[in-house]
């Protein structure tokens, strides 16, 4: 093996990519939520399909949690159920969006009441992230209004930088708020934290534990993630990703699925950083928290999972591949195509040997997806969970009586 | 009254908004459903809601069904009680997106017996047509895919001509089935019928009792939707509207709310064709459906269905104000901005006044909003009706067992 | 004169309109520069003609310069030319995209000359600045890429950066640098100033004479500027608009023709900061520059400007009109429609009759428009001035001999 | 050497690019047009540049002219010009958008005399194809209008189709006219053929020889390409391509620079064609013109040509890959990932080196961008035709006196 080779095994075997528990159970559209057999349940099963994941690809260790649907009395031994299967609790996602009283908002919404039991809500989710051992709170709003006039703006913006401010202040040392934005939905009129530049804005006021989080998924037509990558990372305040592919809207596709040169160019910026000669920027680099955010509505939940960590990984192989002496040299010589062809050289690289070479010598299976099929997971969980009607969606029957 | 006005109002008058009976009840985002006091429970009280909207604007006297959320034994039965409220039974709606069978298209599923299932729920429908006296069955599928390479882009398609065909032959005389398009969700790859020139494609080919339904909210960024209502006109095939409002997506918001200035634009090339010298086009512009289909998530029901029939009736007024021999006379000068101020003198024209003095002219409320919150309706369902638990969006609780 | 009505009068008097020497001269698109009769040719022209703007108008005293195009030997002669005709001289625009070296780049070029030319030349800006009494320099650049890869996103950032820095450090005392962004054109890939976030993020770092400037073209679709502007105000770093209109791209057109309500919703933005119990941020609302950035491509160009000026004087009086405190108040009590309506009862007044009041009391013509067209304006600078072959566009003509 | 090589060969050798004589000159965007050292000022230069991309590819044996560009006095002689480089030409395009008459529109102005002369030179170019031997007339409008009721847009439509059936009318036996659509640009309010259904609309009424065009850079955001290539070849109308990328607007990139998987995508459509059990659809796909229309604004513009005519013959490389059978199974079975994968299994793959065996058995150079680079081509023609001033752009200097 060359030192190049080893140096590529190394960076590989870095890789982290950490699943998020809801992905392994049902989810949907407004429209319809498809009953998956064998779609996990409960926390516990899905810990058992993402070490599924793990087992297969080695680069999948820590699950992330969504509170309350992941809530259980004892994180303990939640913990330590985790680590028996060789994983380990990572980001803690409050869920302040699904309670009747966040009509209005939660951090944002005009009544106070309901405001303060939206910040309880985060506060526990930090003594949960202390109990789990989690660096990350991964902070998701569904605050906004859906009409111009609704509420006033200035007036959410203060309420949102407010909570933010007491749960930064409520973080243990060591662990972060990871902050993230989107364009809309489920607010159709303003997000209150509505782009990478509101999130950022409110980042500097709280602290240094506030980071902007990035999902694939919450930008407008045309946006340059990659760009935003970079800015940031520059910046210091690049907290991490949630993956997923967007056509449209948020539509939580398979990362890379639509566009895999995107995902390759992002990751271009995160190999460009990481390999920085500047100590602050690859310090930035290593803090990046990957994570995925996707929602299955018709595909295998386990099968999926497994496509889109292998998906992350291919895009970062091939940034790997990137001639950075070369690419440097051409831009700097002002060579449009010369340059850009660096880029779209190490792309059209077959990573798959390269792969199949770091799989083996990992004593992972040369085809996760291969072997997961083989391996009779999907038909062992089809047969013990057996299949849970879908929530979600517009009712199918007759509406029930009234609570 | 000066003979225009008398011709405003009588205009006015013939002026019809068709309400949707799922518009009364709640419904939500993937996200949350939320529960809305005094929310219609069954199509009785949906019918009942409807008959207040009439009472109140006096140009909403129909309510189109969707089936089988409104689903009865007896529809003779509920057009007696439709009638006894004074109102009719509208558009027929099936639904063939709400099974699990359906998770890889309706008509257009690989499956052939999802295909056969689809095909007898439509035909059931035009069943129900015959039943209730409804001139149109409006077609809408969710039908689409969500990865490149997932189906078969021209099969899909003639999966979809061949439905839509059987289903044209079993159209009763006088019934139209009216073809809806959508540029994404709940597909995020490819929907089968993507647009108004798909939808348009089969129509042509089907036969003439199928017609192209435009929904205000289901266009890529940027569309000029008043100009597809004009070409379709024109080529005799406009089916009619389902009228929302979209800043993002299928934002489903109350019409009129995001961009008053395009609604009106759209009634502009209505009461074009409504008072073109060409007999065709006259008849084509009278043949236009107009529904609404809008999803409140966060209004009161009733207030939402009412503020969207006065958005389209003002609409409606403002565009019945353009001067079209001033307009037609500086079109013909090529006077660029003088054409176009004709338009907005007209749209900045308060209506208001005249409407008023119509409704009074009617014997209706002067301000029906207002009437309708002094009504004491709301509050008298949300006692009659409770609050029902919304469905939909992500699972709230541990997941219930197997089924 | 109600002491409700004095107030209104007195806050449109106080209304400010700068209009953009550029815009009174040919302009095109890549396809063709039409030749308008009686077109500017020279800043002197361009200045009588703000001068019928501002005459007809009463709120457009100041005329934004473009460097070079507007370059004289002798800025003080242009001053006192400028206050002869009753303006002054407004923002000053530098030109760093329309030379051969800047394919690649001004300020961020990977050229070090390149960049140094560039930056002298926005020096040279500053120094005119001090000419003219300019208290703004506008800064926009097409500064960015058309490929992956084609230059170091972080670099040019740094190079941004730089060149900000030391602009800003050349700046006088009271004077400002106001920051443009925009998703894209001319640059394809990559942007360097891309977004607001991004622009603000530099100024904070520069300092604080440095100012985010507002461009309503330069958005990714569906993005809410009212938001950005309620986000900035609020920051302190609004530091004001290039108002034009947009449905595509950064389509120049006449501002408020394609969206008015969305015109509205950002002078309501700004009314509510001007009337805000909070000075910071009252003395935030009143640094904001309101200037009109528009390429009239097939429109009279006096005309063409007398109508944004008025659009805009439609949309603040509009916005004056809304009743604060109602909304506040249905705001504090969820009233999400009633709300909503607050501000469309605002919209939907024809605020016609008021402006007329307004004119008359200050001695203007009450319909400028009409005004304008009947005082021969037109046909005298098309005798005087003849018609300019249009520049711009791909070639006409063979190409001529190489230089 | 496989029969599955041999054939992949002959389908490689088959495949066919034809390229613009226009991307050889100088071009730009509005704002500049960047002078290229030695860019093509003649029909005869362009004809030799593209004798060069021949050359070193063997698969763009034809260049499209554009007319009154590439007017010459005696095309009999230019064809022969060709023909003595190898060449043949292809498509002939007209320019009715580079006139001050067409400020409103060519064949659908209001103004008869314009129309009439935009239709005279409709008909001249049908009478150059006939000496140039052209297949293809390949028309693109201009044609719209900047603000709603500045033209009737019913009007317009007819105006368009009049227009068309009397092209359609003159074309000689064998020929076609290739219809082809734009979201927006020049046009920003309504472009008169605004998308594909406007164009299929139009092609169907007036006749046989009608097909439509497809380019894609002129489509909204999230707009499936693919599937309208699939649409229209199924309904026998897709007349065939211009070729470039698009992120944000109609951006004229090298096609596939932006989103390589999308450009795979279409060519899987393609090659699904034609190796159809249809014979009617393979029909239709031999009759896809595949064309290239890009602006290089910033790229050497032979290498640019090169460029993309590689990636396009990658992308059809790889789409002759697809597993056909896999992927048929793979659908039928519902297996949505694993269809998917079929796809992305040939998109994985590294053509490089079949593409390389496939030129060496031609006698291609293995590398055509190096060997063009190593050529001396680019300094050669620096040195014989200089450095034009780019046309285009804004003013770059005091306007020059009137004509």
């Amino acid at each position: 093996m060359t030192s190049d080779q080893t140096e590529l095994f190394a960076a590989l075997s870095r890789q982290r990519i950490e699943t998020p528990s809801w992905g392994y159970g049902n989810s949907g559209t407004r429209f319809k939520t498809f009953a998956w057999p064998g779609a996990a349940r409960t926390i516990h099963e899905k810990l058992d399909d993402a070490a599924e994941v793990q087992r297969l690809t080695g680069i999948a260790p820590s699950v992330a949690l969504h509170i309350p649907w992941d809530e259980v009395e004892d994180y303990t031994a939640l913990r330590r159920y985790a680590e028996g299967l060789g994983l380990s609790i990572g980001a803690i996602n409050p869920n302040v969006f699904q309670n009747d009283r966040y009509r209005l908002g939660s951090v944002t919404s005009p009544d106070r009441q309901t405001r303060e039991q939206a910040l309880q809500h985060l506060l526990h989710c930090v003594d949960v992230m202390r109990q789990t051992g989690s660096r990350d709170l991964s902070l998701w709003f569904a605050d906004g209004t859906n009409y111009a006039g609704q509420d006033d703006l200035r007036s959410r913006k203060h309420r949102m930088r407010e909570a933010l401010q007491q749960v930064h202040g409520a973080l243990p040392d060591g662990a972060r708020m990871l902050v993230e934005y989107k364009l809309f939905e489920p607010a159709f009129y303003a997000t209150d934290l509505f782009d990478w530049g509101a999130a950022y804005a409110h980042c500097l006021a709280v602290g240094e534990k506030a980071q902007v989080l990035v999902d694939l998924g919450h930008h407008a037509p045309g946006v340059n993630i990659e760009q935003i990558v970079a800015f940031l990372l520059d910046e210091g305040r690049l907290g991490g990703f949630h993956f997923n592919a967007r056509r449209y809207a948020d539509d939580d596709l398979i990362v890379g699925s639509s566009n895999p040169f995107e995902l390759f160019c992002i990751y271009a910026e995160l190999v460009a950083a990481e390999r920085s000669s500047d100590a602050q920027t690859r310090a930035a680099a290593e803090g990046v928290a990957y994570m995925i955010d996707q929602s299955h509505n018709i595909e295998p939940k386990v099968e999926a999972m497994l496509q889109s960590v292998l998906n992350c990984q291919e895009a970062y192989a091939k940034a790997l591949l990137i001639d950075r002496d070369l690419l440097a040299e051409a831009q700097a010589a002002g060579d449009v195509l010369g340059a850009h062809r660096v880029l779209t050289d190490a792309f059209r690289t077959d990573v798959r040997p390269l792969l199949q070479g770091w799989r083996e010598e990992r004593g992972l299976p040369q085809d996760p997806i291969r072997a997961h099929r083989e391996s009779g997971h999907q038909q062992r969980v089809a047969e013990l969970r057996g299949t849970v009607a879908g929530g979600g969606g517009y009712p199918e029957e007759p509406v029930p009586t009234p609570v």
